[in-house]
């Protein structure tokens, strides 16, 4: 780390919401992509187009359990007057080739199993007296407790027309069709077809690896003692858990000291295992703010536009906020406010985006609503800043709760969306529309 | 494993949907609970109310950078009549106790750090000189840079009302508060309080372990060569893919060869690590299906109602299906059929709400909702089933992608809803309102 120009834009500056998010999104690139097994690329976002290398299914098969026959031999059967075949074997699902339906023949056939060739249709089990010679059947026998009736004769009950109760190969897809398109998200569904393709491995982008590390001197950990002027470290739990909620593969380091240099120290430290990394606290205009201090003036000489800018946001909670990138690598870095609301929005208009980049998704943001403001008072808000209130959305209604305080934990715990007063608003009447991001 | 009398219920039986989900949702319980460190209960419901220890904030405090003051001492005060105050020392976040501010005194003081006694007030850095005596500043200076800052003079230049830019105590929680209710799901937010209120650990019901198993001797592993007659496993991976999507820590074994006792060895293996056993396959009337034949007579003889039973159920796909309880600790076991789609969905209607139930959700379904059928022609349905379609859900609309058939893969890799249609529906015209399952 070494001290590099200032960005052009000064710390004078007022940066709107919209203009930090954008700085943002055109600054963190999509992870490069990696090849990782089916179950590891859940949820990761497919880079190639996938092409069927082979049909589904691959040849024609039963798509029931019964016998395969020839149309002829069963034409005009019927529980009277059955047609009676000769059984030549078993073809169980996995089998191929073993055997050869002529005519008079059929073979006991099981789902899935291929069509033997000479036969033209399976009729189920159902529809035959299974070789018991006693009226229909609902079932076979297990093969291993009734070996015999993989011989002897089936009396056939109805007859089939050519094809039926046969899947054709390719009937699911052919070779050569387009499986899934570049930029899928691997759910449930699709891994179900890529391994159906004989895709044991898949390019996608990784998930992100985030660092979330709290800064404060205050700050003590959870089951410990708490002394004087000492409050429990809340953020690096909450931002680490909101981190993987939005797909990340993310790493809570304790809480650091107010002191540049361990904190520098602690920075270069997780870089190796870092995409992104996140910090809350030390971002203000105090004289401890030691995020800032360590991070303001560190950038790489040779990379114009590396280094961490502090910035102040129009918008409340969460004025302060640092960005930029560091490391070898130019990591990706968003130091966050510290009060514990401020942090938690300022994670979910900014972190959550970046990191949803990073795994090259396109939809990156929260949905948001519209929704009537249910509430025994107007909102108040600062002029010219963007303020994000918490609240309780349902039906079309949402409720604050709590106040706008950024020390407001437990009131967060009950919020289910952030209702947005924009900047030229300074008051909102009960009853009225407001834009409301849900947060899921 | 031991034989015993079969269920009341007959073979003959055809059970409802409604039917088979009420007995597996009646049969399974929630887990016992376990104390987990609160970023492993992500996810997890929890079991206790949990009462706030210890008031939050823990004392009075500074909501902003500035210099904690006495009333009297800035009343009236003005950048052309500032109040000059002596700066006897900085508070900084973490520190408490060493300052007494007295008339005509200051502190310098940061967010977070406890009011000092004597102080009734913070004002804003903003609103002083910041000790410079020359205007206005918009930040201090860094202590390790400017160590002096935190002696000398400073000017204010605005009065402030008693309390001002001061939490109080307790304003956030009160000690003896209830944070969160029983039965709360653990978020992000809820984890931040947890940790705020300085719980490290949190009883909750933990993940569900699922294992998942494919049977079919047809079944080759993804990557491998196809031979005649065989086909990859796709459900493997589906299901264990969804069980995690489910909130499950999921299994995957790969496809065992259909032979009984080859099953019921790999299944009794695998107990250990189960929670629930999900098998697909070999649950039809085929004369090699064999979860069948290793299981419908398996059960503890000590034990009422223990074992597996298998069942005709009024749906399409997913006809047969088997449910109940297996080993030593009544592991509950879903024996889902072997077509792709067929287990899919079944997983969709069955296995999942079973996971969320272990988990102690309440909420253990997909959403529904009501959609218009976009389609060129009328849905059939079979009479006296409940048929699944697959579908794309947008705008209040619906539109089935692929046709009814259980082993369409790929067109289940594009669909994002289930078109339900009821028992006693035949057709469906284009237009019509249809329930919808979403798959989120």
């Amino acid at each position: 780390m070494s001290t590099a120009a200032p960005r052009a834009t000064g710390q004078d500056h007022l940066w709107s919401v919209d203009e930090h998010l954008e700085d943002i999104l055109t600054t963190v690139r999509p992870l490069e992509p990696i090849e990782l097994n089916l179950l590891d690329a859940q949820g990761c976002v497919l880079v190639d187009d996938i092409t069927v290398p082979v049909s589904l299914p691959p040849f024609d098969n039963s798509s029931m359990d019964g016998y395969a026959v020839r149309v002829a031999d069963v034409a005009g059967a019927s529980e009277e007057f059955p047609a009676v075949l000769d059984v030549i074997g078993d073809v169980a699902a996995g089998q191929a080739g073993l055997l050869q339906v002529g005519p008079g023949q059929a073979a006991r056939i099981m789902t899935g199993a291929p069509l033997p060739p000479g036969a033209e249709a399976v009729v189920p089990v159902e529809w035959t007296d299974g070789g018991l010679g006693e009226g229909p059947v609902a079932a076979m026998r297990a093969r291993s407790l009734a070996p015999e009736a993989a011989g002897g004769q089936v009396r056939v009950h109805r007859p089939a027309e050519a094809r039926a109760h046969v899947r054709a190969k390719g009937s699911d897809v052919q070779a050569g069709d387009r499986a899934l398109d570049a930029g899928t998200i691997l759910g449930p569904p699709q891994i179900a077809l890529l391994a159906a393709i004989g895709r044991g491995t898949v390019r996608v982008r990784p998930r992100p690896r985030v660092v979330v590390m709290s800064t404060g001197s205050e700050l003590v950990q959870p089951d410990e003692e708490l002394a004087a002027g000492q409050i429990y470290d809340s953020n690096s739990f909450a931002l680490t858990a909101a981190a993987r909620d939005a797909g990340a593969i993310a790493y809570r380091v304790g809480a650091v000291a107010d002191d540049a240099e361990t904190l520098r120290t602690a920075i270069e430290d997780q870089l190796v295992r870092a995409d992104l990394m996140v910090t809350t606290g030390g971002v203000s205009v105090g004289a401890y703010d030691v995020v800032k201090e360590a991070l303001a003036h560190v950038a790489d000489e040779d990379e114009p536009g590396s280094g961490v800018e502090f910035r102040r946001l129009a918008m409340q909670p969460g004025k302060p906020q640092g960005f930029g990138s560091i490391g070898p690598d130019h990591t990706p870095l968003l130091a966050l406010p510290g009060n514990p609301v401020s942090s938690y929005v300022s994670f979910e208009l900014f972190v959550r985006p970046a990191i949803r980049t990073l795994m090259g998704l396109t939809d990156v943001h929260r949905p948001t609503t519209r929704a009537t403001l249910s509430a025994d008072r107007p909102l108040t808000s600062p002029k010219g800043r963007r303020q994000f209130l918490r609240g309780r959305y349902a039906d079309g209604a949402v409720t604050p709760v709590g106040g706008a305080g950024s020390h407001l934990v437990a009131a967060l715990a009950r919020a289910d969306a952030l209702i947005v007063v924009p900047e030229d608003v300074e008051s909102v009447a009960p009853g009225a529309d407001v834009e409301v991001v849900l947060l899921g």
